[in-house]
């Protein structure tokens, strides 16, 4: 870990422990340069990194003041996660693909997408070397681009994460067809049916999908919303019975945004290697982090290769070309094997047409434009949220990506509220699809990759009726969804609903038109 | 089955027992249509579909003929193959992708290539497609594209098999990564590992990839070089012990390419349906058949839904797409959940530019046109094989597809050859790949797809001369590869080695430049 870590990691805590509160100031430069004995650029980059967490935040010509961790409506943020720490069987796989299909519908607002908004890809650039690439060749390179996958792309891959500061080893990178055959790909390389992984919890669906398909067993670990997953409960697993792996996204994780501080991802792999225990690394938002600060991977800290790492540019470069990769470590060759015998190879011209692109330079100035983009619209999505959202609902601070996880109150059910909102033509993502706990069951992931418009704002607001009716006719017990938290536990109770539609009337937003224009 | 169909059935069992010999007339169409009391009409297709499928020729201005089923040099042609009825675990995969990896030099002959010869392919309007797709849109169907795949592609393959006189419900059709990921969805849908998989003698290795991948056991089945898999042998294993699928090539088989006959894949369906047991049909060669009709699929005749089709335009449309699919009857859910979990969507450019190129009127002008070539071309391996190889070899009768598959004197190990013979620079299929009992290591895969050249008929020449060399050393007990077969059976002792380079000497072609000017 770098000098600069250390001391924002240090500054992160006492900001935690309240020595620094909300509002106040924190030492100045030159003062923490003096009482560290460290050099001014050292500090300079501690604070940078501290920016980009969103801990603190520079005010002109009055140096950095401490951030509110707390929303600004004085809500409670959201607390760690206390998951039954049990294994079960993963049946997730049906929701999350009808929840998917509901955002192909044109005319829904699609806060439930996983995906960003397509029309900030550089797309047209890329179809022009797809056409560039075909034009010139007679003969295809199908063999060029069997498994390990195209040696140019391999190459272009490698360079980007030297200059992230991380050596790779481009013989160790095996192209996959996305980060989803990568993860499938390395869980099978490390774990058999029936074996038990231990997962965060929320957990990113994707990682529940992987061992759904293999059969296995998940077990999901208490996870801090900022700090990430929590190492001393994973210990106590680890202790108790046996683990074939761990699967985490330690950046941006999807849904709480989180970033694991460089110590904590030090000592996960420490943790993991004292039990001889692979992680697979789900690092599929690496890109998108706010601030300068790139962030390191799991990967950086890994001296055994135990670490399997897998990303894709489904993020950063549209989810159209399938294109991701792993870096396995030592399960490099079982993973290229299977990878061969999964799919045999990765699609020629989709792996040519990213490797060119990334060897001209407009990657990384299409990266600082969405990086911008989305950490400004995590902004307005969380203030919109705050305003349109009844009371008892907490929400994420993410630190990079573009989703907002939003805890509702207890007595809505959000696969209720899912169906609510998809006849008003909003589509979200419930909790239900995070867990096999059924704890997110009044959860929801909300996307902010699109743009700010009269359409979204009035899609949030909608939202929030929504929810207060939800709220309300799960704490009567009403129809439709699950209903496990109904009966309430904040006072969410009926004498509430009066933002929201009446009971057994269809909501509609036409009171909301009569406070906005008519788009 | 149509009346023609039946005929032409008829007269195929009457050639193969001999009543019409080969050189023979066979009945005018005139006298089979009195005798049959069937239109002329009926008679002409079933005399097309005994052409298409090598049994008879016409003769201008004398009527048809019945082909010689042997070779013209006299040699005997291919037998039955007579795999032991043990079911084994499977290990090719490793072996294949270094073969595979051999045909990526560029100075190599590539006899050994699983595909066509990519110069072959329309990639370049293909590639005009997409930069249209691209350019016209600045939003991505991402979503669109999720399982079941892109509904254009889906229609366009549906009116396809309309086409070819199969109806399809569109339905069922869920888009892969190539014809790979459809057998895996497949073979994962109905059997679990540990399973009994039934495959042909010798087998494409993709069926045996699939069984490998998923840790099931393969049980190869006798297979006839021109009628297919022994449907006897099958019944007799079925009742024997649990089988639970079976995996068939019944259209140009890879690599003995024949073509099932349409009674048979009617009796293949109804003994497995009498068991229960799913066929995964591998139709990937269908529009490569050699005259004039379409080769119906095991699909046609299932009324079950037992039969899981899968196909791709891999074979005719080039690999580099990685677009497949599988219509898998009664699995059809699973198979589409299973597709998801897998890798999410086929890449969605791909989807859309093979639609947008199936929905114009090329595709059929491309596949008469390849496949003339390719009916020539094998004529001319098949020719040059006899020509240049020595006394013992045998060779398949492809009805379609581009590869020929060649039986050498027994005592040549097919991977010792392989080694000669890419220190030559030509890449051959060895028989290995083929099947787990070790009966095909004295075979070899050539592909024919690339034009005929001074090159390649130099490089059938030193081949030749190769195989005379290892059969020799083989006889011998010499160095290099498996020698399982070391001893001959035959006669191919080392005084017929006459034709090949002495032992200890590396093998070169400056023999053959003595005949050829120098290229």
């Amino acid at each position: 870990m770098t000098r600069y870590e250390k001391l924002a990691d240090e500054i992160d805590e006492m900001i935690r422990r309240g020595v620094y509160r909300p509002g106040e100031r924190v030492p100045s430069v030159r003062q923490a340069a003096r009482q560290h004995d460290l050099s001014i650029t050292t500090v300079v980059r501690a604070y940078l990194v501290l920016e980009s967490r969103g801990a603190i935040e520079s005010r002109p010509q009055s140096g950095y003041f401490v951030r509110a961790r707390e929303a600004a409506g004085g809500e409670p943020a959201l607390n760690a996660s206390t998951p039954i720490a049990v294994s079960s069987t993963v049946d997730v796989s049906r929701l999350v693909l009808s929840t998917l299909r509901s955002i192909a519908r044109d005319d829904a607002v699609p806060l439930g997408s996983p995906y960003p908004d397509s029309a900030l890809f550089p797309s047209q650039r890329i179809a022009r070397h797809m056409h560039a690439i075909a034009r010139g060749r007679t003969r295809w390179g199908v063999v060029d681009d069997l498994p390990p996958g195209n040696p140019e792309l391999i190459r272009q891959i490698a360079r980007r994460y030297g200059e992230r500061g991380i050596a790779v080893d481009p013989n160790e990178i095996v192209v996959t067809i996305g980060a989803t055959e990568a993860i499938n790909l390395c869980l099978q390389a490390v774990a058999r049916p029936g074996d038990t992984i231990a997962v965060e919890s929320p957990t990113f669906y994707a990682m529940l999908h992987a061992i759904e398909r293999l059969g296995m067993r998940a077990i999901e670990v208490a996870t801090h919303p900022v700090d990430g997953i929590d190492l001393d409960a994973l210990a106590r697993i680890l202790a108790r019975e046996p683990i074939a792996a761990c699967m985490v996204m330690p950046n941006f994780q999807n849904p709480l945004g989180f970033r694991m501080s460089d110590a904590r991802k030090a000592a996960l792999v420490a943790l993991l290697e004292r039990h001889d225990v692979p992680a697979i690394e789900n690092d599929v938002y690496h890109e998108l982090y706010y601030g300068e600060v790139r962030p390191s991977a799991l990967k950086s800290f890994d001296r055994r290769g135990l670490v399997l790492h897998c990303a894709s540019f489904s993020k950063s470069l549209s989810p159209a070309y399938r294109i991701g990769w792993a870096m396995p470590g030592r399960y490099r060759d079982r993973v290229e094997k299977l990878k061969f015998l999964n799919t045999l190879g990765t699609p020629a011209l989709d792996q040519l047409a990213i490797a060119e692109y990334l060897g001209h330079d407009g990657y990384d100035h299409h990266l600082r434009r969405i990086r911008k983009t989305f950490a400004q619209q995590a902004n307005l999505m969380a203030a919109m949220v705050r305003r349109f959202f009844p009371d008892g609902t907490r929400i994420s601070q993410p630190a990079g990506g573009y989703v907002l996880w939003v805890e509702l109150p207890p007595a809505c059910d959000a696969i209720a509220l899912y169906r609510l909102a998809l006849a008003e033509r909003i589509t979200i993502g419930p909790g239900h699809m995070f867990s096999t706990t059924g704890n997110y069951r009044h959860c929801i992931r909300l996307n902010y990759s699109y743009p700010w418009s009269p359409q979204i704002e009035d899609a949030v607001r909608r939202l929030g009726r929504l929810v207060a009716f939800a709220s309300d006719r799960g704490a009567v017990g009403g129809e439709g969804g699950g209903t496990a938290r109904a009966g309430g536990q904040d006072g969410q109770g009926k004498d509430q609903g009066k933002g929201g539609p009446k009971p057994r009337k269809r909501p509609t937003n036409q009171e909301g038109h009569d406070d906005e224009p008519t788009a």
